[in-house]
């Protein structure tokens, strides 16, 4: 790389570091959002047609910062390696593409409306929640896929008896499942029970005991995991502090050690004999 | 400040300061709010005449004693120093102001109703709850911003592809956050679902993906956060009082390092040479 | 108190002490609450008067229950120490006032219900948790009276603004509280909101922030508050168990008492001088 | 057992383990439930029939998965020890009966259903949460017992009340604590009330009481019980892997231990005499 190209680099990266940038940003993301929020009220074709040229002058203000950003990190390879990077990348060009007023306009608005995700990119706070939500994702997978199964079971149940009492509520598998997800979420459940229990009067039972597992038990389970895996962030970062109840036992746990180096030096020194307990016997833990 | 106006003040102080005042004060409070709750049932014109004699006998006792508060504070900037000294002070003055029997006197009646939050002015353990309040909602901002976020992407999209459907729920970003909120808490979420599914089958998905990401991730996040400050605030509470074992560990790191620095003597007794090891290398936590 | 009667008392306690007894007791009280749910479904009148005879029989056998439990106490005044025992002879003695076949007959079937509550008397898992709800119930008061107040704010300003569009469900304070009271169950809520919107489109803040002030922070708190408890529970259980982290700590903390005492000795010993610094400077926090 | 037979085992054993062979069966129990979902479909007699055949190759390929899993566990007492091997071997051979297309079709379509809890039964993970959560119930237990004694109560009262207001809803006691259960769901229960209250106005303490003991306190138990038993997990788990707090105070705990012995041993040798504070006055706690 020349003298001129990596002086260039290093003035794309004091623009993109800048702070009055930053929130330029932020701020042409918020209009953004706002004229995709005002385009959904009716509003007049000369108001219609001024939004427009703002949604261009936005779409290229998009493409010019991240224009700098991708010059500011020297290199494609090192721009796309961040995911973020490549959510920006994917929603900038999306919306370069022009769309005709036809049925494509409805898929370019729709990308528009992801632009309003930048504002998570950018403020660090945000991206934080954001990265916890994934990182939960997988933890919760099994659990999702145990209430998957008991739902897959409940279903088939229901649609074998009862899809000849409704066929829209049990007709098939699927609309079983959609059911039984309205049933979860206790929304108008008991007039699904009613009609169920004229025709099986025991059919409270199939209702009550997917409530209870659904509802009560497997909720409880996922508060669980959210709270095992917050207590253990807590404790970590306490502990990275050096504040809290946890830093504390870790001076305590890495001081004991030196005392029994020192009284092992003293027991020497009193009896000059050899060691007969050797304070390092168990290993630390960490 | 002459003698005579300090030993007013000091007269004043242990009035405020009197227990029977204070009870006199919460009672007056008490009955304040039964005469807005009394206000709202259909009353003879006499007994209304009555309670807005009583309502006037309140305000000018609650005049008798921001005043006293005031002289006992001793200046008018000390007194306004405190958040809720301002807030009972609004409160007393704006019912002072004399509004007839117009559109206005609907604002006297709603600046009465908030008197009754002088009953949580006055009791301390309610001051403390409603402070935990208050310092919890910039801690749950960024969590309210994520959701905020998600809430436009989301009603963004459904005015865009159901406002044709049903203008009344869909028609702009507003009533369609509306709507959306109305599906996070459940309420009649499946009539609102069975709408647009005639129209586009498979927009199930936008239903329970918005469910699962609002009602089962977030509100955890939300219970996470209230649930680690309070383990924050009870393992401070608990190190202060001395009680329980984050108070034990403390206790113990102090003296371990009163046994390093003894045993450091001992050693320097038996081999009168100088340390090896300094028993303060790294600095204690806290 | 005489030999015999002494004699007898014995007798008495060994009936109450024994297994068999207890397991007829808590047959007897199963029988009762059968009794209780089958008179409620229609019947022959043969069968209505075996099962009145039944109750008869079994509220002689309280009778007879509780006689024997006072004998054994030795005395009515340690008999009534007990909060259960007043519980348990109010119902029996309650039940023996003979009710005629009128409106007072209410009351006496009303009665007999409560004597299913006997079986929480007598198992003692049932009333370690009946006794930890309410001693929940004072915690949870400030909380409950804080909720409360901002109930009766609320319902103050809903029933002077809506009182003139629905009188049954703004009409006084009274049932203006009942109405907020179904919106924080989210029950057909937007029913309320969407009919008041009508004459004041901004009511949606009225019933948005009613709902995230009630049914996010303050359930958290109230979850919290019971966590707290739960927890502080469990750290004294573990402790006192002797398992567990705390009770190692609490370990420590003797014994590193124990090595200071020592070292002090030995010093002493090995300089002869006085103790410069005193191992019991602070006090131990428990 | 012959060498041959034990050969035999071995190399069954071998195909049980095979990663392979699990994929397989994975998979087949994957095609199974499909099946069982396809059929809930209307579709072609031929491709009905289709399913029927596969229906019919599933049995037999999951008949000689249990024999080969017989024969590799080399008995059949050792193989029914487990609950889980009982259970496939059920499912399996309940499968096998051949139900004519009557009423008895409707069981066999039923048996099944279940083997979808196959997945449960092969993927560790999944196992793992269903034994934690069938080791929760008799936990739940006694909360549970007290919420029944709590809604039968209720549900006397309900049915001696309300019987002759709404026979459907309240007619015996068994129907009354269905409706406190929809109560308790929040589903409707206003519709519940209003209905009750023109006969009785005071009958909205009857609802609002049983809605503060069920809804709110005694979820909150169920959700401070689940996290009990999770943080004890997680404490074990902490301290069995040799990380996190408790891991380092267990490691404090023996080490104190070691530098009592050895200060014992150099007071020995400094003074000569007997000691005076035994080390191990006090047990360590685990």
């Amino acid at each position: 790389m020349s003298i001129t190209a990596s002086a260039l680099q290093q003035k794309f990266l004091r623009i993109r570091e800048n702070k009055l940038f930053e929130a330029l940003v932020i701020t042409i993301i918020v209009v953004s959002a706002l004229v995709i929020g005002a385009k959904t009220y009716d509003m007049h074709p000369t108001v219609y047609r001024l939004f427009t040229v703002l949604d261009w002058a936005i779409t290229v203000f998009f493409l010019v910062e991240i224009l700098i950003r991708m010059a500011a990190e020297g290199g494609l390879r090192a721009f796309f390696r961040k995911g973020w990077n490549i959510f920006d990348f994917v929603i900038v060009t999306a919306s370069l593409i022009p769309f005709d007023e036809s049925e494509m306009a409805l898929l370019g608005r729709l990308l528009r409306i992801f632009r309003v995700l930048r504002l998570v990119s950018i403020i660090p706070e945000l991206r934080v929640l954001l990265d916890a939500f994934f990182r939960a994702i997988p933890r919760l997978g099994y659990v999702s896929l145990l209430m998957f199964i008991i739902f897959y079971i409940y279903a088939a149940m229901g649609s074998i008896f009862f899809a000849a009492i409704n066929q829209t509520l049990w007709g098939n598998i699927s609309v079983a499942m959609l059911t039984l997800f309205r049933v979860a979420t206790f929304e108008d459940w008991t007039d699904v029970m009613y009609e169920t229990m004229a025709a099986y009067p025991l059919s409270w039972m199939f209702y009550l005991s997917f409530i209870f597992i659904i509802a009560f038990v497997f909720l409880n389970m996922m508060i669980g995991i959210v709270l095992q895996t917050l207590q253990r962030e807590f404790e970590r970062s306490a502990l990275e502090s050096g504040e809290g109840e946890a830093a504390e036992v870790h001076w305590i746990r890495e001081h004991t050690q030196t005392i029994e180096l020192r009284l092992a030096r003293i027991e020497q020194a009193l009896t000059g004999g050899v060691q007969t307990a050797d304070p390092g016997e168990s290993p630390p833990p960490r």
